[in-house]
């Protein structure tokens, strides 16, 4: 099989053959998965682009182009694409023939620092997001830096966001990276929100950018590595600012914020919340909410998205309360890294009321 | 949760509550279930019973019970039934939020001594048994005695091969146990198969049906712990029988001889097999040979449903080959136990053809 390209900045080469590969991808990463195959006899399942594809129907074509090419559960998945594609070809190989290998080429930022590790997959069912799914870790996980070159906007929102978040948890080194890689863009560039060319300014700041993602690599494979399957433990810090982001999301709509703006927004709130709770320094606070503006996150609360539906963001985040319970738990930056305030949810929604501004 | 009937047997009891329970049976179990419901609010999902509704439809239906009575990943799938049912809960909780809990109540002798064990899941796919699946071990499982009293005989008769089988595995007290069950019937109850009566003959000695059942529990329980997914070792020795059953259940057409009489057929094969290598000594390969006859099982190669389609056998024996890079492997008893013999397809073939008498 063809070495991939520039494919040499996180994980090195591909390391060989994989013994009866099967390439999965969808209409967005086709032309690589074509390009990953070159001469090479090795069959191609493409599915729609999308959230919205992210079912059972996906999950049985992928089953049915492994079936149709004679693979054994010593054949090889190789997901290529972002966070959909990476779910859908791991919760595939999980249950094909019991577990066959997995590889994921990962071409997104979010799907680079957050969704090709740790394991999860899954898919949608019902209208709920990833009710179905598996752990199933990725046996080689490959980042072509080169694929981040034609990522569209959005996406850089949603992946600059879990880089934040996962610098909060981890050293103070690696939110003053993430603060140089932000100076490399001209003043005001974000007062409008991402500015459009974020993305070539972005990689002619490669190198930071690859050192940024490593360090987020590493930071979340020793996090995953000590829980593989979310027992509990450290591995919960990963949730920060997605409680508030989630329930943002929702009463927006969903798909009217992207994820990664509500959960960045949602590490605003946490960074409030840690604050009236006492169990951050104002001081670190403070730069938190200077590193999501740099990258032109919206910070104010409450969010210009919610309008009037004060009520239902309360409820939205309310609702996580049920299933531990009564009690509500989340996660707020420390001194350092970031730890669970888990408490009885009433005497919580005063203090998050005022914190949300509402 | 009241407490099952008979169930102090095997299992124990129920120990307890399950915290968001669903029970999921299929027409045959229904009763059972409703029984273990008692005046329980619990939800019930039933299934149409038998291997031809062991798909996806029928997961699809479970998940859809679960996310409907709102269960979490802290809520517990509890399948009543034989292997069917056994497989797709598992499997469905498996999956559900990424894995709830699971118990099973086993209510057939194979699933007692064989599916309920060991953490295989799975359901049928494009027509191929098991395609998907998991491993995700029961928590609990629960071993019914009194549901013995109604099995239906092809039932009897799948889940005495595979005791058979543990007992030639694991110990030669074991398979005396075994001898004396089948004393309990007349001379002659088994010349023409199984009798009529045996069920009720059988549970008259529950004793030492339970005896037979619990070791057959403990051995398995051993050989799965040491290897939960399957990876090599001794779990290969469960195969037992398996590969030459596989090969005339499929010459016969599928569903024309029972999994149990092919596996038992099987087991004599790998009895000629074994002598002909002379790996087991003549004396215990008789002493095995005895017993099955002893249960009634067809020993006689070849067997009266291969007809002329002996060619179509050896075809079907060597599709296994393909799968491991020209090696046939197949597992016979040995002087304790059993062994796999691996070797070079080719070479092997003229000594099973003799064996099958073809």
């Amino acid at each position: 099989m063809p070495e991939l390209p520039g494919m040499g900045g996180i994980s090195g080469d591909f390391g060989g053959n994989f013994f009866k590969p099967l390439l999965i991808c969808d209409t967005n990463t086709e032309f690589l998965a074509a390009k990953i195959r070159g001469d090479a006899n090795i069959p191609i399942c493409t599915l729609q682009a999308g959230e919205s594809h992210k079912n059972w129907q996906a999950v049985e074509a992928i089953l049915r182009s492994a079936r149709d090419a004679g693979l054994g559960r010593d054949g090889t998945f190789i997901g290529v694409g972002g966070g959909v594609i990476g779910d859908i070809s791991a919760f595939a190989a999980s249950i094909y023939m019991r577990g066959c290998s997995l590889a994921l080429v990962s071409t997104t930022l979010l799907g680079m620092v957050d969704a090709s590790l740790g394991g999860k997959t899954g898919f949608d069912l019902f209208g709920v997001k990833n009710l179905a799914g598996t752990f199933f870790p990725a046996r080689h996980v490959y980042m072509p830096m080169a694929s981040l070159a034609s990522l569209p906007l959005p996406e850089w929102k949603s992946g600059m966001a879990e880089l934040i978040k996962t610098a909060i948890l981890d050293s103070d080194n690696f939110l003053d990276e993430l603060v140089s890689l932000a100076a490399a863009f001209p003043d005001g560039s974000f007062s409008g929100g991402f500015p459009p060319d974020f993305a070539s300014r972005m990689l002619t700041s490669s190198a930071a950018l690859s050192r940024c993602i490593s360090q987020a690599v590493r930071f979340k494979g020793a996090i995953v590595e000590e829980d593989p399957l979310e027992r509990g433990g450290r591995r919960v810090l990963l949730n920060l600012g997605h409680t508030f982001g989630h329930a943002l999301e929702s009463t927006a709509g969903l798909g009217t914020i992207s994820h990664g703006e509500a959960v960045a927004w949602g590490i605003a709130r946490s960074c409030d919340l840690a604050l009236a709770l006492g169990v951050c320094p104002p001081r670190r606070a403070e730069r938190i909410r200077a590193l999501l503006s740099a990258y032109g996150y919206e910070t104010a609360a409450p969010h210009p998205l919610m309008g009037s539906a004060s009520g239902d963001f309360m409820q939205a985040l309310g609702s996580d309360k049920k299933k531990r319970g009564g009690n509500l738990s989340l996660i707020v930056p420390g001194e350092k890294s970031a730890q669970a305030v888990n408490t009885a949810a009433d005497s919580f929604m005063n203090t998050i009321s005022q914190i949300i501004g509402i």
